[in-house]
């Protein structure tokens, strides 16, 4: 992988270039959720016309249906999907967390159940990688120790330990792969946790950036904290992570969650809120959100947002949208996700423009007021 | 609308051209079924990419939802959908019919409620081409007086003969209206019925085709008789039918439906059947149908029919549609409701080559060849 910032604004917001194997990826970036190898409601041609550089993939998922074996056989999930882009896939650790009924860690990896048949199974930090190995994610993300918030102090220096433990595991295990062919084109990113303490995610920083991994993400947040928590536990982190390479804020958010945390020094966002609110019928707009189902566009005439280039605003009246959400017609889901997908990847190129006109503070005073907020 | 009979071949098998205000269709064609102003999972330039000239929108649903009015608002269903091509509406008189609990016809019209909301209504001859006026399509359905079969004679007999009183009626409307430039690049349909029952067909289509209509359609087979009573049926009632108009079949059919029917002299059909079995994961090929979540599939790199044009043929492989089946994403309905639509006027467009050879015959043997059945 390839790193290099192309400019910085206020603050810690920077404007980078991420080269792996399959794409040039432009930062900040949003990355939208493809969970089973694919964007929900669309496919690998909507996707290269919404300009995605890289989607995610959950190696949770996969693992289980239909298998990494299988999607290896099709030349991973680029050949799969039909994807050429980039992917990067999790390591599949917060799923078998939480989708399972009875995930439990030991000092090696982690036993779940599969929430689709029961079957149990067990992720270690080698277990994972030969996973996404399949795959054939660019960008692969370690095995961490995961636990329940709120919880005491001692569990949860315990499992920074652990993810420690694990990350030192993942890069030896990582670089003798590649020593023997395997991986080579794929990248690995470890992941910082500690909720939002600042102890703790100073402890699990400095511990995870001394190792030679190729990228660092945030995890354990956008789980329910104040959105200030958040911010400010991004704020305190990120000055403990290496400025030149790629720092990803893992599940975050909403369009001003990314303008917020953009500014704090994050290169790069994954969030299932653009799709699943597209499907919830809400819409983001450059004035802030919409519901299609609301009566009042029973008969508008106007696109969702008259500044977006997207296909669906390009093609189809809100009246139509607003009809389809309430007949039930599933090509809604698809016009939707669109619209969502692509105004987040427009709001990801406008912010990077700004940055590199070094014109920040202005961009993000403008993002505000057209939402009828004023912030400094 | 203009009409020609562009060459003949085997028995009454015809291929011709209808020119609408809006397209010019080459028959024999498939209808994609339209039901709320879009074909499910799809949308308008998935449809002028898979080729349709004509599509069917269903009165009964666009009357309740969005309601006629605002559709009229839009231009139509044309503007509305965004469908530059024809659009053929039904009369709603079906789906009152089948989807009310307490439809009731009498002498003038139709009572029903809504299928949506309890709300009553009520339909007539007249006022089912108000709605279809407000809607815009180029080809109008009558209103027809349905009766749930087996019934008695005395009931079919006061049904043709009520349903051609209001053929009388809405011919009468339409010319009116027509006279005031209402509805003038619009054309319409009269509807044959008679069940299976010689007779009753001979004296419905007797009666109704002197009647200066547009088109005229067989209605009230599909319903569950056996195949051969259809083409029996069919055969029989296209020869009471005029040379020089359109001969619509509703509601039909299976690909073996299509190849019989237009050997007995149709011209045009529509049916749910490519869009729904797409849903269910049957999808057709020039070998008969496959069900895609079947195990076989799973690890099958070739597309679906290997004769087939289709975007998702020339995109994706089975093992990935069974994939998508599985793991229950919805991107599979668009990608295997395109192959499917794409398959039945991909099979219309080789009917009318046949034709307009003159191999009709030889055509058809080869289409049941493929399927592993040998029939003259």
């Amino acid at each position: 992988m390839e790193f290099k910032i192309d400019g910085k604004s206020h603050h810690k917001a920077r404007a980078c270039t991420i080269k792996t194997a399959h794409s040039t990826i432009q930062t900040p970036v949003f990355m939208p959720v493809g969970t089973q190898a694919i964007v929900k409601a669309l496919d690998a041609n909507d996707m290269l016309e919404l300009g995605a550089k890289i989607i995610l993939g959950n190696t949770y998922h996969l693992y289980l249906r239909p298998g990494s074996k299988t999607v290896k056989k099709f030349g991973g999930l680029h050949g799969f999907s039909k994807f050429p882009n980039s992917f990067l896939t999790d390591s599949g650790g917060f799923q078998a967390f939480s989708l399972s009924d009875n995930s439990k860690p030991d000092e090696n990896g982690i036993t779940f159940k599969s929430h689709i048949d029961g079957s149990k199974h067990y992720f270690t930090p080698q277990s994972v990688l030969d996973t996404q190995y399949d795959l054939g994610s660019d960008i692969m993300m370690i095995l961490d120790d995961l636990v329940a918030l709120p919880n005491t102090k001692e569990r949860i220096k315990k499992s920074i330990e652990r993810t420690t433990k694990w990350a030192k595991e993942a890069i030896t295990y990582h670089k003798e792969q590649q020593s023997k062919g395997i991986g080579v084109d794929q990248n690995i990113f470890a992941i910082i946790q500690g909720g939002t303490d600042k102890e703790f995610r100073k402890l699990s920083a400095t511990q995870l950036c001394e190792l030679d991994f190729d990228g660092f993400a945030i995890g354990g947040l956008s789980v329910g904290e104040p959105n200030e928590d958040m911010y400010e536990t991004v704020e305190w982190t990120t000055d403990f992570m290496p400025l030149d390479k790629p720092r990803y804020l893992m599940g975050v958010g909403t369009p001003e969650d990314l303008i917020e945390n953009i500014e704090r020094g994050v290169d790069m966002f994954d969030c299932v809120m653009p799709t699943r609110n597209a499907r919830n019928g809400t819409l983001f707009t450059s004035y802030g959100k919409i519901n299609i189902k609301n009566a009042k566009y029973k008969e508008d005439e106007a696109p969702i947002d008259p500044e977006c280039d997207c296909y669906t605003c390009k093609n189809f009246s809100k009246a139509y949208l607003n009809h389809l959400f309430r007949a039930g017609e599933i090509s809604y889901f698809r016009l939707g996700s669109m619209h969502n997908i692509r105004y987040y990847l427009n709001l990801m190129k406008q912010a990077r423009e700004a940055i590199l006109a070094d014109n920040w503070l202005e961009f993000k005073k403008e993002f505000y007021a057209k939402r009828g907020v004023t912030k400094e």
